[in-house]
């Protein structure tokens, strides 16, 4: 194991994490938030002399860097800055317990978008920025931002690539150009553009900038953390959309914009992961909305309300219009199924993601035919190109330990004693980073009347969905860390 | 496709039908419910002229069977018995419902339990008997049965082996001796066995024998129809621990008491899906223990309560000795995920069962080691012995049909407006063939609310779990019917 070349990247990424924390002590300062602006300074200090050891620590590190080396860095990487971002929260009062206030950094880095504030009024400006910027950290990941921007030396390309595949949503990860350093450069341009786009889009709707930027943030990185008690229902029917849409377009799969700007529209137009999730988008903004329609009475407000709350539910994001714990229960079950899918895989999204859907629907087929005539031996092909029976049988692992986590975060909180609902709803949506659930964790409701160990629970369900489970998994393994 | 030689089997299958409603018809004439006594006999009439007729139209069938034939056999097998099974509930006016009795006939034979009679006091014995058999009959499987006993002529070994296979639980179907025909007579004997040993024990007990005979079919086929409105709640304490034992037992491979026969007591001992199974039994009987401890002040009935309910939810049987919907949350949490756990293969129990869970759980250990040493190629071991990797790969294949199905279950009878926990439990008690369910399908309600949309759905999820999913697949995939 290389220890000094983890510790190495460690110490840049909690530097990258100090650096985004300045325009929140800036803003902090600019509106004269006392507590907020000295404990923005406090953590700041202590995470870059945190830093500071680290880079002391591994001087001489040397380039050996395996798929165990990737994995662990990525989930030691997340959970060391989820520990220290959250100083900012207790430091300041605004959240003073630090189980809350690490339960509430995870979200926002996981892009979950869960909450235990049960006010928000008097949560001071700076503390909201950084809690909403922390959705647009997380949602493309520190780490391909570091690979992208910081001319870490000695880079390899394996290295690279071990490190993208480990915290890139999705079962198999592409190249887009030749160099894996390229790629996250280009994957990162086209998140930068597109949140710029969609911050102009909330402006041109007159919303204030401070809303708008957060807004975006949680729009970009599909975390729903709302700086309103009542998340978007208070904004125009404009903004509502805007923001619909720009979910909808965060939750595919990144290289699709690349290919759109190399205008190669037929390859992205033929995508079998893009069409199967604007299919089901398009199937279920339709059965909610005739579902709801006697709720809200004329069409405009029910396909709002309708597109809004699916297009927020299947990108993980979680924002919401609409208490859509008082629909009727069809509408429900379409949400709480829609909770598991989640969205492409490559874009900011959480959930199963479509591509492995679409691959463990097609090995089910293949399953079916192969025990009808045994003698065939079939590839199973996407976009018309062959799967690597690696990935295939890395899906289906993958899908078991999905419902192992859930099935055991489920009996893990459940003394708490809240309604199945409520536990089931809880579980889905912070594994798969979605935010609100059903019943006690409603869109209207949040997350505080959990114990300290169910927090706890959720938080690791949380950076487990994040991370697509392996990582994770093997960072609590003891057999990962043996020597060789 | 060899549609003669299916139509042949479907004859034989009607004709054993209607022999074993016979003792059903003496009972109803013994004791002079007229009723009964005419709807027996005007169903056996209708059975019988209909396997003459598919007698007649298969008079030269030829010996061409492959694995299709075998699993659509198995599946319409079961369908045309469910189809024809109910006449008599209709007849007599016990459920005059179509779909109603339909649905009770199914969760009969595919040891469901689920029941939509609200009242079974004015139900006549003769009706019991023959609801109460159904779980018998079903156990085991009505083509285990056929191949044991009839001397089909022009068996060969590969036609016994695919219908074995297809209709007897578990991911692997191995033979105990070296012809198939030979290990199905083998498992019968073992059955019925078990049955006689356990009718003794309620006997012994002060049971009356209608009881006894009925609970024992409900015990053998792991089925769970009760004879009383509350189930087991009201016979002694001696009768409820000796159905948990039994429960148990038959939720144990079957093949495991064929190795005690030949005194193979080591491999017995060492079967690890059997040591996984006990050891979730103890573990979870002790949480519950613990967990509702408070409710009943004293160790004998916390003890007796947590076993019978979880034997009776684990095997899938679903007979219950209290209302666990009343129990606190954690302990409904252990019995859901029990629901899906399920019993051993090769038993009469329903579920996921526990072979299944163990070479999942194998298949992620395997994937995670790979991740960490991609260069290691490693075989899964199950006793000891590889396991071939199409075995592996059908698991994960079915893992995911079943997720699958559970969901799109869960969607499909969401309309009628119950509650997620309702809708969820319900789906989970149907699909793995086990009885009760929480809240408004708790153990004290039934399944008469639904809509007759919802039950037929849930019928066909009773049969899918029974038939473990590729038959009920096949049976509605148009490809499969393809000349070929």
């Amino acid at each position: 194991m290389n220890y000094k070349m983890m510790g190495r990247l460690n110490g840049w990424i909690l530097t990258v994490e100090a650096v985004f924390m300045i325009p929140a002590l800036l803003i902090s300062l600019a509106l004269g938030e006392r507590a907020s602006w000295q404990a923005f300074l406090l953590s700041i200090g202590i995470i870059l002399a945190i830093a500071g050891m680290l880079f002391l620590l591994s001087h001489n590190a040397t380039r050996d860097f395996y798929a165990r080396e990737g994995l662990i860095c990525v989930g030691t990487s997340w959970l060391l800055m989820s520990l220290l971002g959250c100083l900012p929260f207790v430091f300041s009062g605004a959240i003073p317990n630090y189980i809350d206030a690490l339960f509430e950094m995870v979200s926002g880095f996981s892009t979950t978008g869960a909450s235990i504030i049960t006010d928000l009024d008097p949560i001071p400006k700076g503390i909201l920025y950084w809690r909403s910027f922390s959705h647009w950290l997380g949602g493309m990941g520190v780490l391909v931002f570091l690979l992208a921007i910081v001319p870490v030396s000695g880079q390899s390309e394996g290295y690279t690539m071990h490190l993208l595949r480990a915290e890139s949503p999705g079962p198999d990860v592409g190249k887009l150009v030749p160099r894996m350093r390229q790629t996250a450069a280009v994957l990162y341009l086209c998140y930068l553009g597109l949140s710029v786009l969609n911050l102009i889009f909330l402006l041109i709707g007159d919303m204030p900038l401070f809303d708008a930027v957060c807004t975006m943030f949680g729009t970009a990185g599909t975390g729903g953390f709302g700086i309103k008690n009542d998340s978007m229902a208070g904004y125009s029917a404009y903004i509502q959309i805007v923001t619909a849409v720009f979910m909808l377009l965060f939750g595919i799969n990144f290289s699709c914009y690349y290919l759109l700007l190399l205008r190669q529209f037929r390859s992205v137009f033929r995508d079998e992961e893009l069409r199967l999730y604007l299919g089901v988008v398009t199937a279920t903004v339709i059965l909610i909305g005739v579902n709801i329609y006697s709720i809200y009475g004329n069409l405009a407000d029910t396909f709002r309300h309708s597109l809004f709350q699916v297009s927020s539910i299947i990108t993980t994001s979680g924002f919401a219009t609409a208490d859509f714990d008082l629909w009727p229960s069809f509408s429900k079950a379409i949400l709480m199924i829609l909770m598991i899918f989640g969205a492409c895989a490559g874009s900011t999204g959480g959930g199963l993601k479509f591509a492995r859907v679409l691959l463990l629907m097609k090995t089910l087929r293949r399953n079916i035919s192969q025990i009808l005539h045994p003698q065939k031996v079939k590839l199973i092909r996407v976009n018309g190109k062959p799967v690597d029976e690696r990935i295939v049988a890395n899906t289906n692992a993958y899908f078991f330990a999905y419902i192992v986590i859930v099935v055991l975060s489920f009996l893990a909180i459940s003394p708490d004693g809240f309604s199945v609902t409520t536990n089931v709803t809880a579980v889905l949506s912070c594994f798969n980073n979605i935010g609100p659930g059903l019943d006690a964790v409603g869109p209207t409701c949040n997350f505080s009347g959990f114990s300290a160990l169910s927090k706890l629970v959720l938080t690791l369900d949380m950076l487990a969905g994040r991370l697509e489970i392996f990582p994770i998994l093997i960072l609590f393994n003891p057999h990962s860390w043996k020597r060789g």
